[in-house]
């Protein structure tokens, strides 16, 4: 099935208690993009500055990720966000976030976007994630994630947006600040019960949990020694999850939990370095061995 | 094969977000042997003062649990304990400790439990935890548990009797302290080569992570909705996953991963309601169905 993700394309600083990169690849649809490839073709929607280098087009190109949807605006700069990793690598603090051609980013998508059945509305406003629904009528499945920037400022839009969701993906303490409830099994629940049919909360080093009417439960993360970097954890596991989905062709109650661990699995490398430096060196093989892993360590 | 616990034995005082109990049955021993009793016969040593009511002792005898290791010293003051939960749930404050009686604890094993073969050293110091060991020496299966005081109070001694364990049992705070490090999967395992063959780190409620030589892996807590009072949680963690280890009389690393998802589920029965108020309510057969639920939750 033809997977569809729009979002931000970026450029990431990134401080952690041992190294330090400047104006590295990033962005939510970058990071979703790169996991959902080893699954599943990819058509890719953003925007970028006149500061963006091709090569970085051309790596996601490589990889199967459409970039036609990739508006470059002349004059203008790449969205940028520089962000600093404390001790325990979990929590982090933004530093500068410069939106620049972002934000006013109103995607548009081309024609032949429009008949996308598998969409990730990725990093943006609940408006402009609504703006996208409304182009793609024939969607089957439509997952969106979302941020505590949009709990606090757009609650109402966020709330109208859940109403039109087969799928959310939120981080903790965003579940915690939408349902004002400290306790995540009863927080997922209640953000469900808002409308999506399933709920999806990440909780970084320690996994993620899935709420839908008939179930709960949840997924250790991949227990790696070699956390580098935790930036786009959650968009490479969104993307792993979708990816495998849209190749997938259903999501079925046993397909999803087979998408979730396929998430979990992507984001433990991605976290291995900086930017998509782990992503791009691995494949579909090392994708499925480490799963083979995974599922050791969860039978028991 | 016999099990023994030593450890505390004490009055709880808790106060959580919404509710508060005083002077309420507890101590690391307790909680321990009334989760170990679902499975295997369990000899509690432990000191109480003689403001301890027969009740408490009767409850746990009622349970099976052998505690005529349990000194009542007449003169002196049970130990006591206030606490205070943070609106997660996870982070408490101690607000208050008189060690009492507990402060010049030292026990000396009645002859009958000097055979035993399966040890579980509670809440203690390292030195306190040695002495017992030194009364055990047909021991075939040595785990402790032991706390930030100990950590930071007599390291020296707890290296010594880390090196005397087979396992130990410390929580995620405790585990970075000790081996400074905050990455758990590096911590683990090098606390693990500070002696024990093998290392339980406990996360609260996102569960547990287990290492050996060979093998590295996380069990997630159960998600449980009511979270109610979180205190002994991982004594009777540690209390079901002796029990069973204790009842299926090895500890090969399938029983050990059986053992860490049945220390996972008393646990989440535990935190369900004050003191031993739930633990009392369930059987086996209660253990069993949502061991039934979690094994369908983390397959795929």
């Amino acid at each position: 099935m033809s997977l569809l993700v729009v979002g931000s394309v970026a450029f990431d600083s990134v401080e952690t208690p041992t190294e330090k990169r400047d104006d590295v690849l990033g962005g939510s649809a970058v990071f979703f993009s790169y996991a959902a490839s080893y699954f599943s073709k990819v058509h890719l929607v953003g925007v970028v500055g006149d500061d963006w280098p091709d090569e970085h087009t051309e790596l996601l190109r490589k990889q199967g990720i459409d970039t036609s949807g990739l508006q470059v605006v002349q004059g203008a700069k790449t969205f940028r966000w520089r962000g600093k990793y404390m001790p325990n690598m979990n929590d982090r603090e933004t530093l500068e976030i410069h939106l620049n051609v972002f934000e006013t980013f109103d995607p548009v998508l081309p024609p032949e976007f429009r008949g996308a059945k598998y969409v990730f509305l990725a990093n943006g406003s609940p408006v402009t994630q609504m703006h996208v629904l409304d182009q793609v009528p024939n969607a089957q499945l439509r997952v969106a994630d979302t941020m505590d920037l949009w709990i606090n400022l757009q609650r109402d839009q966020l709330r109208t947006l859940l109403k039109r969701l087969d799928g959310l993906v939120l981080n903790d303490s965003e579940a915690k600040l939408l349902t004002d409830d400290e306790n995540l099994v009863r927080a997922g629940h209640k953000v469900r019960e808002m409308g999506p049919k399933f709920v999806v909360i990440k909780k970084g080093e320690h996994g993620a949990m899935f709420f839908s009417r008939d179930e709960t439960y949840v997924m250790p993360a991949f227990p790696t020694p070699d956390v580098v970097d935790p930036t786009g954890a959650g968009d490479s596991f969104a993307g792993g999850m979708m990816g495998y989905l849209a190749a997938a062709g259903n999501f079925e109650p046993r397909t999803l939990k087979e998408a979730l661990a396929y998430g979990t699995i992507v984001a433990s490398f991605n976290v291995e370095n900086f930017s998509l430096d782990r992503m791009k060196q691995i494949g579909r093989a090392d994708v499925e061995s480490r799963m083979a892993d995974y599922r050791r360590m969860l039978s028991f």
